[in-house]
């Protein structure tokens, strides 16, 4: 049995995950958001879409729920993958700049965090931890530069997570992916002149996130930023 | 006449860079701050603590009272200083992890797109923009997880601010100070038996950010990771 939490399980790649997932034998499956999905019976609520401590405090309090409903006595989690996010424009003189950077702090850095803290104590010793990155914010990105700022961060916590006496249980591996634009319906309607051959699957991303949580073997070295580049197939750039 | 914000102008840094810059003639200056300190007759207090968007529209508020104040028409600012900040400790697994990594979001990330904003509104061509990094988080700081992701944030956004399109004024320097340890009494009395020779003088980093806010010429290049070190004497390293 591989407990598998996914935090954002409820946007179009988290639920591609949970899908692809779901139709292997053996997994148990959870989803933090600030909906239900459908797609799992074990559903985390965020409230407190403002308040940090209290949105911290609210996904550690359910994850406890879960582990006491499964009988667990401690360490119960495969994987923690956090495939939350969003994306925002603008530079500093945009109107909407300070807000924009607002959403980003939210839902890549606070994300981010919550999904290290419940690493941290729920986590498997040789458990995975993925965060989401971007590649284009390892340099400057004056046209979103809330987003650049918000995934440069996490970036580096990545790094620091990967490291020795991070907190998280021993042999743990952290990966960070650096997904470019992703092949979705609404993505090919947004821009449908684009070249949809350099897009990534999110069934892709889905295998890839299972291999990793199935055999250890298969998964890049602790602390890897890792980028998914699409010309056709898709292949990693670790760095 | 020099215009010259300093934003946590109430800190021992920023208060050491007012006194310096109030010595020599013809500076205007002003803070910005939680509480007003007593070296300026120009104050921006920040009522709102916990709300980011509130906390940066009380900030434009009160600039543009100061821009109307001083009956300038347009862009008034030849600096924005950003020295406020706060250290956190404590990787994933400590108790206050959360709380900590929610204060250096607002002392370090919050203060520097404020300040990227002012910027982007009041500074004038050419003019001045300096953030505050640290050394240490350009690698993993699993030993201060939350302070080394909040800076490696201001590290990037120092890049962007510095790229074409960035929303600052035409010719506008951006630099970010990678400060080590400062020689304060405080530090002094906290870590007595530590080698104050490697301690960067608050004087010299008040010396130096007069000098770029007096003549362009003395500037490093816009964008510039500026590392203070300190082993006798000070010097700069760019990167």
């Amino acid at each position: 049995m591989k407990r598998v939490l996914v935090v954002g399980g409820r946007g179009s790649l988290g639920g591609a995950i949970l899908s692809f997932f779901k139709q292997k034998s053996g997994c148990w499956l959870a989803s933090v958001g600030f909906q239900p999905t459908e797609l799992v019976e074990n559903n985390i609520i965020l409230k407190n879409r403002d308040d940090f401590r209290a949105q911290a405090e609210e996904c550690m309090e359910q994850c406890e729920q879960l582990r006491t409903d499964l009988q667990q006595e401690s360490r119960f989690l495969d994987a923690v993958i956090c495939v939350a996010g969003g994306w925002r424009g603008g530079n500093a003189a945009s109107e909407n700049f300070i807000t924009g950077c607002d959403d980003v702090i939210k839902q890549s850095i606070w994300s981010s965090l919550i999904s290290a803290q419940v690493s941290s104590k729920y986590l498997k010793p040789g458990g995975l931890l993925v965060l989401s990155g971007a590649a284009a914010c390892c340099g400057p990105t004056p046209y979103m530069m809330g987003y650049g700022m918000a995934k440069a961060a996490v970036h580096q916590l990545t790094k620091s997570l990967a490291a020795e006496k991070s907190g998280l249980p021993e042999g743990a591996n952290v990966a960070c992916l650096l997904i470019g634009t992703l092949d979705t319906e609404l993505n090919r309607k947004g821009m449908p002149k684009a070249d949809f051959s350099k897009w990534t699957s999110l069934d892709y991303i889905a295998d890839l996130l299972y291999r990793w949580t199935d055999g250890e073997s298969s998964r890049v070295a602790s602390g890897s930023l890792v980028e998914l580049k699409t010309d056709g197939q898709s292949s990693l750039i670790c760095s």
